[in-house]
């Protein structure tokens, strides 16, 4: 077994030797670099890679690494919240977030317009440019089709993109899909509710979808997932791989405890309970903010397959 | 403001004595309090009360206290996920869940058959009961139209039924809708799936039902919302609310935290920012696990409401 | 096993009936029925209780508690910080605390002379009057004597107390000793360096104390631990039994999760590893609000006690 | 106001850039950063700075960090608590600890003599080989004189040793004091314990320490605090901070929440309303694992104070 070593800093020193320090440091540093490690292993065996994420996480600035892990072919199947893929779409059409406070006057910022987001400000008027533009996307994709299963959808919304930071884009780009089984629990919800109002033979088919995602993947594929967050997109993600024999890999990275019972703080061992996870599965739980404990836990696997050959970098 | 009182024990001392007490103790306590109190304010001004929580509070013995709570009037909309809705069936036919052990052996868990949620345990054979029973419900449903809004499809589910202690039966009886936006998240979402594959017709229209909980309420009215957990169901009745000018009263009960920024911490004091509370509501948010905090501030909101002639009981 | 029963509200229903129906709802409400229980228990079998807790909780209104489970017999031995000891003298002198908010602008507070604790407000009068007054306390005990192990020192004042709903004051009535490790880090700290300064022969001496703690109980004797919160207080209680073999029962409610590795959120399993805890002890942990579960916890195993005539009501 | 960045990889790079980097992405990571920014400002201003962590970060790897931060004169004055004094020491000699998981058999771990301290492991003999040296030492001390207060005795213990990597030693080399209010919370208690059996007019003086602690610094000095964890230690500091009229800078690091009013988890903001920090004061409070968020916000602070030749490095 690996022991304690006295972690100490070098100038100048590199995220790779950070993380590999912190990895012998105990507690979530050690956590941390086990998941890094599967990560690794994951892309090594050509694993399939489930990417899932909640939206708050697209509102902080980790969206540009989440495009940029799609176009390194590091996720091969998303799963989220449509909250997420609004504020990325506002992102690409140019609108900017702010870095505020958590400790604000909140009645004051909504009389200006604001939108509080933890310690991020969104202000109206950029679901208002959103707005602008989604209707007429809606119309040009009814004139093609009525019914659309989420993820068509929402390839077709990153293609309309051009923005090498944007999740949709690069997605779309890439064929890599996006599911989002709550594809209503939002300012889109909003939007498709009007345009199905003005056209009622307008469907969104989400059992489709539930298909797709299904057939995205097989049971004699090797399968891991890299899940921030809790909530639909991690269950989402796990259940579809449930169905297809379950999880070679596991990656999960959030604040919630397991003493809950609830799925964001459920554990990859009680996942296993459910063959979620296959039994001689690798999987680590990692505890902690994620716009802290992800960028390090990604970038050491990146440099790491960097340096083998097995990224393009 | 009010002091600091001592708590102490009387011998057979009730639950209404007990919320008082805590109340006037501090901490979460006092936040608690508030949090029945605003309950009880809801219903006294005849506010349209939504009601939400997560999967996992289903699995525990939440689920016949939260269809007490609809045959009593204390629910005007549900919103929760689908996970909770498939063990409140499968608990109307009888099955029943296990009080385990959080840290158990999971891998000899899962070949027993048995799955974990936290301390809870739900056997394979409970799955299988559902997935026999709701393909030829399905199929009577599809026989009457091909296309159903999910709360129209949870209602005629729950008219199946005939257990006093189930959410689906109570909301059924008592014309309270039950909205599930991400309804293809979980086995039901499998079902739907493989009636689809068989009837491709078969549409189950999520974009109807935005409009159905858009409907539900208007600006006019008066709106509170009781939120258990966090998650696509508090997001999506608050939404849904915000659309309709925002509410008026705010009790969120949860174990998250505001610090990362997520929907599930996200408080009552943030939704001001965005409208989704109006500036002047009367809001507050309990930390913990509902298990323990949720019967408490209802019961006591309960016989405050009994006393006072305003429920019947 | 125990099955989950579904919760359901009765009229009136008493503390009891609420602890045994979450003991059965599962997630904390099921850990919390087996702390209960293990309250039970320990009591029965005539087992030397550790009672321990932080100050913040003697902040709130769960002091008088304190104080009556002293009164009933249900401590024999209490650790703590010496914050909240100070407060107990405070009220016992009259002073009160207020139930203010978390959201407040401190920097007012401050102007005003308002010190919080979370959502409580102690006033600097409160300070003033307990400096007031431990000086000349001070000055009597040094004519005593001049050198004090702690726990002799704190009887003393609890001597000089008249309140029954004081620790203090119960403990040194009912010859139960507080243990109290960190006897500098307060107010007290600062009143015993002032006293110090005038006379330095004048001497706490903690080592002294230790062979107190340690003395108190036996390697024969059964020995059980009800810790609320963690830090320094759970520590010294834990460790002073481990080096007497080790509890057999115990019982720790807190707010802390084990995953950073801290004392504080230290489970009762890993103190197994130590020895703190016997192999086969009767042992369980309840994450929460202590102003909310221990009351439940406590109340319930108290009726169950008196019903069966062990305790005194 | 700072706008959110897109989070981007480049190869190979620097800890420093990815601070600056999660600085800009919002949540936790700004926070991060923000604590970084005020540890460069203090030390540019040469405030005195108290720096305080729990044992259980002893126990992990940071302790060769703690040591080097000691050595590059970041840190003035230490407050902790004993226990990871206590393995500061048992790495000096040559002890080493593991790397093992939260997820074990811990009554099998007892029984092979491992201790467990979440996923890091300690065996009997280090704390065997810990009195085999300890008892030695106090007869020496006690040779000198028979009164100690706690940090002259830590002070003694570190120039026993000779590790560039332990804290002890760094301490006692460049004259930083080390304050332990709980002295006897731990083994080496029991060790005090023992010797004083003996040697009855053996003195641990801790009133005196409080002194030394209050002089340490003054009402004009600019002072700071960096704090790791809660508890006694982060109380101490901060308390004979107020009494010195109140910090100017602090950062808290932890993984605790402020809503049960503890100590641990409460926010430099309510400290405000104490006068423990000034009203005008830099403060920045992070919420996490401190395995991962203190060395990058650390390091981040080195790099900068070393290019900008405030440091020596």
């Amino acid at each position: 077994m690996e022991k304690v070593h006295d972690f100490k800093w070098e100038k100048g020193m590199s995220v790779k030797s950070l993380a590999d320090r912190i990895g012998r440091v105990g507690f979530q540093g050690a956590e941390l670099a086990r998941a890094s490690n599967i990560i690794v292993k994951m892309k090594k065996e050509g694993t399939k890679i489930f990417f899932t994420f909640t939206s708050n996480m697209v509102t902080s600035g980790l969206r540009g690494f989440f495009a940029q892990m799609i176009k390194l072919k590091m996720a091969d199947i998303i799963v989220t919240t449509i909250g997420g893929l609004e504020e990325d779409f506002m992102k690409a059409i140019g609108e900017k977030f702010i870095i505020g406070d958590f400790d604000m006057d909140d009645v004051e910022l909504y009389e200006k317009g604001v939108n509080r987001v933890g310690n991020l400000f969104i202000r109206n008027e950029s679901y208002a440019r959103f707005e602008d533009m989604i209707q007429p996307l809606l119309q040009k994709f009814y004139e093609k089709k009525k019914t659309w299963p989420v993820s068509e959808l929402l390839k077709e919304i990153g293609l309309t993109l051009n923005d090498e930071d944007s999740i949709l884009y690069q997605a779309a780009k890439n064929n890599v899909p996006i599911f989002c089984p709550a594809i209503t629990d939002g300012a889109f919800g909003f939007h498709l509710f009007m345009f199905q109002q003005k056209h009622p033979d307008f469907v969104v088919d989400v059992v489709k979808d539930f298909a797709n995602i299904l057939f995205s993947t097989s049971h004699d594929e090797r399968k891991g997932i890299i899940s921030l967050g809790g909530g639909v997109s991690k269950h989402h993600a796990i259940f579809s791989c449930l169905l297809n024999g379950g999880l070679n890999y596991a990656v999960y990275m959030t604040t919630a405890h397991h003493t809950s019972g609830s799925m964001s703080g459920a554990t990859t061992k009680e996942a296993k309970s459910w063959g979620k996870i296959k039994d001689d599965a690798d999987a680590a739980t990692v505890i902690g903010d994620v716009s802290i404990t992800f960028p390090i836990a990604m970038i050491n696997a990146l440099e790491t397959l960097c340096k083998e050959g097995i990224l393009k970098c």
